[in-house]
């Protein structure tokens, strides 16, 4: 029990090629996703409320709470193998997300949901994007980590390369009612951090700049995965 | 100090008609609002980095952090005074967002910030909704919090009552792209609670049920506040 607690560590969990998955909503999405699952710990109420699995541990409260990054831990605590790169196969959408230094693991989850939703398969993030299986991400995605390909590169030159055309929020760019429909068929949104927005040499490789026009408001600025849906929603919506 | 501290819990607000705002950034925005102030406490940094007010306590980090909510306190913590039903003027817009036993914090700041943005001056909430002063709806809501009347009320009569059409979100509703614009002037949106959705009392009262399509996607819904902010953006869209 000791040595699987040290996956509270997210060290621990990277050096292992792992990832945290709670929750029997989860962990449900986790053992039909297809993932290898490598250890799983839940309570005698798991199981009484339908949980299976071929082989886990059966634990106390109190040792479910010592393994868990929940507040209020429930039921089950797995640990899944994270995809090799071959593993996933790229079904390429129309769209694909890309995100700039986004740190905070809520907003970052919130943008693979949503990335799920819209059907989005592949999201491209600068290296010092918050980790895709750190457990708040895990959490916040809903089950979007297990199908969702998320790549850590070099966000501007990626985007030089990638041959499509770059729509990236910014304060000076075309407010979204103005731009010609029909969109290019490829395309990639590109969404900047939470505070500093994109870095100036991701900025580079914009070719469309658009801004989410702040009608009659007085804020300064949307969160950034409530901008993410409603440019993604956009950007789909006159395909 | 000790009675200052008191504050931390949500009780100790209610009971005194008050609020804590934290952080220079949110601080800035309070003391410019007109609202009341009632205590202010800060580090020498706030004031050494340009934090002024006439009146309040220098007190050392291990002081902030007794008095804090936050993790990480930040420079300033203060008490401001609810204000008053009558001390809003209510703005008519176009659009009232109307909420349905949101629960999360973050949800609700979310959305009150989205509505912010989009000149959205009045919220309406069945009484069970999370409390928009709850610290870390004020936080999320970046100073929304200022600037938007939020009543808690009985929804459903509130709705029957109205006189204006409402749009809800649901799993039955119509999808969005075939919304037929132009849309009412004046017109009502009610969003559910993060797992339960719209409650039947309420939902007996959505004259226009409206759903976001999920278009080649599997997951199985939004964030509450980000399908708020798809649904605001698509509804002001085409006024």
């Amino acid at each position: 029990m000791k040595e699987l607690a040290a996956y509270r560590l997210q060290k621990r969990c990277d050096e292992d090629g792992v990832f945290v998955v709670e929750g029997p909503k989860m962990a449900a999405e986790a053992l039909a996703s297809g993932f290898t699952i490598r250890t799983v710990c839940a309570t005698s109420e798991w199981k009484a409320e339908g949980g299976e699995w071929k082989e886990y541990y059966e634990v106390s409260e109190a040792e479910l709470d010592r393994l868990s990054n929940m507040k209020t831990p429930n039921q089950v605590w797995m640990l899944v193998e994270r995809p090799t790169n071959s593993s996933f196969i790229i079904h390429h959408s129309s769209l694909i997300l890309a995100l700039d230094r986004i740190q905070d693991p809520g907003n970052m989850g919130t943008m693979m949901r949503t990335a799920d939703w819209y059907g989005i398969r592949h999201i491209v993030c600068s290296k010092d994007t918050v980790s895709c299986y750190n457990p708040k991400v895990v959490q916040a995605s809903m089950g979007a980590v297990f199908r969702t390909k998320v790549d850590y590169i070099d966000l501007p030159q990626w985007l030089a390369n990638c041959g499509m055309p770059v729509f990236g929020a910014s304060l000076q760019g075309q407010p979204l009612p103005t731009i010609h429909y029909p969109l290019p068929t490829q395309k990639v949104l590109l969404i900047g951090n939470e505070s500093r927005g994109i870095s100036p040499e991701a900025m580079a490789q914009v070719t469309h700049p658009v801004l989410i026009p702040n009608i009659g408001g007085t804020a300064e600025s949307l969160n950034a995965s409530v901008a993410a849906g409603i440019l993604i929603d956009r950007l789909w919506k006159n395909n």
